[in-house]
């Protein structure tokens, strides 16, 4: 008995999903997105399960990047404040103990982020911007009846019968990770480029 | 001043340039990773910074598919013992808080294997089966001009300079990732045949 | 301008008023505790902000007992079941976060166990079963003006006005620390005498 | 068979231990300790297992007050620098991780304080400063013959033969707790007084 693909074959193929769900990117939605990551004053990230370890990948870079940044429920996370920015990472946009999160993020005057594969979900409706990575196009595509895509896309959940938290697929939480690090990419060279121009003013005025 | 790529467009190249380190895969690592994880008593992971956030990923869906893992530094993991097998992500290979835990996991007759992306570096010389996902390969593509690319690949690491637990760089996380979705996919396949095997021989004695 | 007490003198202060919340411990509500503890199929354990570092250190002292145990929110915490049990600490029982989990315990058929300061709080009015630690004894007992003890049992918190996840104070966190390791004492008195009398079966039937 | 103590006895029981050890805190460690807290630049907090816990705890506590503290591990930390301190947590002061963290403290140019049981450990001949809460003194007190005691102080420590990480015992952790909750209290005094004088200062210079 063998499985019908190898491991290369499927990172190949997982790759390929995850990089064309950019297609699903609102072009107006990102720049949103950037510029409220650009304009707000601290910068808090949340996500449950496997979703919630892309936010804190995310929170991570932006702290290296020099921005303030928390994660909803590690130990020195301050409270929320009007101005702050809350960025959740949510497959379904149905995450029961988020959206609890995202109404106090609200309650306090701050924006909400919504990083999601359902644009038209609970957590989509309340946001102040969502960017949609559409990981549900493989479904419609004739691969639903292909066991590995199925798995990918999170047709097939073992145990997540009754959890709230169970993640949509591995392909959103991945597509995610991708999108993350292109933002950081994004606010890498848009910062750096800003720093030159600081510096150069700097130079004038010696 | 303006970026030179689009969100979209950094997010197809981070995927494509992902998917390109499957190339990198050993088949016969990759199948003795395989082996390891389908033999061992009980799964152990452990990586620093986002490592180690790829590491919980990884045992989350080992949980969700009914196999004992445990993430090193989590409240409830209990002592490794003879017959357990850690799982450590590592871009460099070298970070030090990783092997200190790796050297009680040979000490106390547990099987290492290591993924990363140096194959000669020092964790790997220690390893029983190191699984390497070179994101190097870019640096020589003449690519290293590009801007994004050095930022992916690591070639630039804000903040990482005494800081030994500094990531090699986001492109290593997002293959190792992508190699641990893979391997789950398998895990699935392989697990599930035998679970059908194994009902086939009940029908049999019935 | 100085303090008005030296550390050791808090110290004294702290450990003797948390031991006197020892009296508003229910006989019965403890021994139904422990009850629970030793006839469920596994332990879940939850909490908020520091109330939660006390879940995750009774939790860890289970797991070194040999008793199943989770903490929800890590990694690998699997689904809950009929038959486990999810044993919750909130000084004020109206943690918001916590309040969900414990309807998704009671929905699967879980028993749901709360450590308290608050007898008749929301959290208590639905849990199986309440183990009250009335910090707020001291308010009574002309302490009040001392502002030390204010401190310590919550009256001023700072960064509290909007935060629902505020502690009731650190006098309710250490009393809930203290009774952990007295439940523990009591598990190990109670599974060491278990073993001795199994080991006695197994001598008479060689 | 029954347990030789209530719950409630158990409780009392470990708070006065806990207090006593209060007896063993040094004057001068501790104004020196105080001292650090309000001079360095950030606060990190570090330590195992439980104890891990207990710095977590006294970190939320700092947050609270607006001193800017960091927990090594969690997602947001950043690198150390010259004129920040790390509080370490360690009963035993032998925990291989945490000595680790402690060269790169020194290495940087940081300042190292060390709360723990054993005033001549390896970690507190490398430390700047220590706190000594000796856990130890019940061991000579004839009260060793005593199981509930002789769990409490670590004497016997389930699982923790090979675990470099095992606690010296629950009473050195709730002791750290509680030393740290009064080192809390005593900055909340002296910060609140020095609110006073400033705005003593504003109205003197309007």
């Amino acid at each position: 008995m063998a499985t019908c693909y190898s491991i290369q074959e499927l990172m190949r193929m997982i790759a390929t999903a995850a990089g064309s769900i950019a297609d699903t990117v609102s072009d107006r939605e990102g720049q949103r997105f950037m510029q409220a990551l650009l304009t707000s004053d601290r910068i808090y990230v949340a996500g449950a399960g496997r979703s919630g370890l892309i936010a804190k990948a995310f929170a991570m870079r932006l702290m290296h990047l020099g921005m303030e940044s928390y994660v909803v429920g590690e130990t020195i996370t301050p409270a929320m404040e009007k101005g702050d920015l809350l960025v959740t990472f949510s497959g379904s946009g149905e995450t029961h103990s988020i959206t609890d999160i995202c109404k106090t993020a609200k309650a306090v005057g701050g924006t909400l982020a919504l990083v999601t594969s359902r644009g038209e979900s609970s957590m989509a409706k309340t946001a102040d911007l969502t960017v949609v990575l559409d990981s549900r196009q493989y479904d419609d595509k004739g691969l639903s009846s292909d066991f590995a895509i199925r798995q990918i896309t999170g047709e097939h959940r073992s145990g997540a019968a009754y959890n709230p938290k169970a993640p949509t697929g591995s392909l959103f939480e991945t597509a995610a990770m991708i999108f993350s690090d292109a933002v950081i990419l994004e606010l890498m060279d848009l910062r750096h480029t800003a720093k030159n121009e600081v510096e150069e003013n700097y130079s004038n005025i010696q």
